[in-house]
């Protein structure tokens, strides 16, 4: 059974506002739909992705979109919760359960997501930026890797983030002295290497290959993998010259789809540091270990052409959708302003804190 | 692809304790897995029902656990929570995307879910009793239903919960006019018509079919389904006569089985108050609208043995696979002292707060 993506939606991404995530998750649904044709009666799934304390949000999502899905419930697995729910929607179409399912991810800028509450390895840093940091000094000092490096794909998402208007910092310029010489958060990490916690939401409408020929332009999932290593940065760094979870996850996608990096025209990686989008590079296949500094000027693959997270913000719950939508869109051919041309194939690349674990989705047209 | 249950464990349920949800849950995947000769590395699939607020709860306790699954999330859906994640693991089954997928349930008792914020329609009356007694009155006044009757269901489920040392009320006993004139809570509800919310988990393993012969006694999942009405009283109480969502899930899941209620030896029917168990009855099938009051002294079913939601307490994340487990024990002819003999096909009936959500599950040994 084939598993399509056919509709998609993005809100603004936003500084804290007066919506809850319940609001939020409404708003991007109704907006899908209203981009459809699909009756209400027909989406017969619903997963809420968030790690907002709202409970039984799909319930409410459910009622106030007008849905009564036969299945719906909330996922959270932090930063991978996007691309969690988008793994299980897709099960429950090929399990036959479902035909037609909604995943949409929502949060709060001020999400409990946002903290690593738990990892007594961290001592008190409990900040996501001390274990990025650690990753940085690595490949500084094992791979020559230079701040100028990590700073040119802060400029890289910045400017694409000018041509999102769904981006926070949409029509916000920075130079590359400016990225290069932001303050100092945590050595060798600077301000403008991090990405910005925000409101958000982003929705999909996933559909079973007889549903999916009804609608224009179907962005087929060819594979979706994910691998889950732990929760302590003491348990998933046995080396910091890569992200386990990433590797593992990235390998069996290719294998599944029966495609390798070179097969893929446009990726979505987790930039939540700039050093994740390095590591990213070389932990999916694009260049051998500790040659991704190069990678970014070679500009073979389309990286993060929505802004990534550094570019568009980062509202935890959703950002896996919001990756996901972006590949839609750019297979469609409707990225606006931003579109690339001749796209044939997509990566999506979502991961939660220090590399908890990782989901990689291959997309095709 | 055939799905199947071969090993399950239920903590022993408790007033508030000092261990948090995922302490509860490790402790419980530990109980279960050294009752299996499976491989740690084998589970590939990780999901932790809860209301908790604990973030990131499957990544914690696969790490606690030593697991390193590829899938492993958190989901919540209110009561439902357990059998939603039971349906998950089943689908990721089905898709072939994991072969071993453990489920485990866990529960403080001061979970915010207890507690039913969102509905406006509610009034101040968020507290799920006021919409239980409505059930009841109705009940009352249109099939003739009587006090007696309601403290009938009470008195059986703790009678059989005396047989279950994992029950709250293990060992506690109740006199039929305790509970008819145990205190009053919401006309014509009383104390003893009530679940105890407490501290609980309970966890099952779920396996493809040519890992299940590898087993003793697998219990096969004949069917499984869910429906969603929403999230507000006013929005699902279109008729107070019956839950809508379990009329629906219910004749799904018997047609999705070519079964019938007849063809059910044992069930667990969510009993929070004693007024559901009967509407259960009549909405499941097993018998015919207003007639639950009879049902119960025919005792051609066995319902709730291990004592219910009313005898055991209510974990609530945790309730619909301890539900589960009851039935798994007595299918694979392991209830020890509550053991029914006799027994081919069981059904388990787990819903959330007025009816939002139901799901059947339908197992034969």
């Amino acid at each position: 059974m084939k598993v399509a993506i056919v509709s998609s939606n993005n809100l603004k991404n936003t500084k804290l506002g007066p919506s809850t995530a319940g609001d939020l998750a409404t708003k991007s649904i109704l907006e899908l739909l209203s981009h459809t044709t699909i009756d209400k009666s027909s989406i017969d799934g619903l997963i809420v992705t968030s790690n907002s304390q709202e409970i039984y949000l799909s319930n409410i999502v459910s009622e106030m979109c007008g849905l009564k899905p036969k299945f719906s419930t909330r996922v959270e697995n932090l930063c991978n919760s996007g691309t969690s729910g988008i793994l299980m929607a897709f099960s429950l179409i090929q399990a036959r359960i479902c035909k037609a399912v909604i995943v949409v991810g929502t949060e709060k800028q001020n999400s409990i997501g946002n903290k690593l509450n738990w990892d007594i390895s961290r001592g008190i840093f409990d900040m996501p930026i001390h274990w990025a940091a650690m990753y940085a000094s690595n490949h500084f000092q094992k791979f020559g890797t230079k701040p100028e490096d990590l700073a040119l794909i802060s400029y890289k998402n910045h400017l694409y983030a000018n041509k999102n208007p769904n981006a926070i910092f949409y029509n916000k310029r920075f130079s590359f002295s400016q990225i290069l010489d932001s303050d100092m958060v945590a050595e060798p990490l600077r301000k403008l290497d991090c990405c910005y916690p925000c409101d958000g939401a982003s929705s999909l409408l996933l559909v079973s290959e007889d549903l999916a020929y009804k609608f224009e332009s179907p962005i087929w999932i060819r594979s979706i993998s994910q691998n889950s290593q732990g929760a302590s940065f003491a348990s998933i760094s046995h080396s910091l010259d890569y992200i386990a979870s990433t590797k593992i996850a990235a390998k069996e996608a290719f294998e599944m789809a029966s495609m390798s990096p070179k097969d893929i025209d446009i990726a979505e990686v987790h930039d939540a540091f700039t050093i994740l989008e390095l590591l990213a590079y070389e932990d999916i296949g694009f260049v051998k270990k500790g040659c991704g500094r190069n990678f970014i000027l070679d500009e073979i693959i389309n990286i993060n052409t929505r802004g990534g997270l550094l570019g568009c913000g980062h509202p935890i719950g959703a950002t896996g959708i919001s990756q996901t939508n972006e590949i839609v869109l750019q297979l469609q051919g409707l990225a606006k302003g931003r579109q690339i041309s001749n796209l044939k194939s997509g990566l999506v690349h979502n991961m939660a804190a220090a590399g908890t674990s990782t989901t990689i989705i291959l997309l095709q047209n």
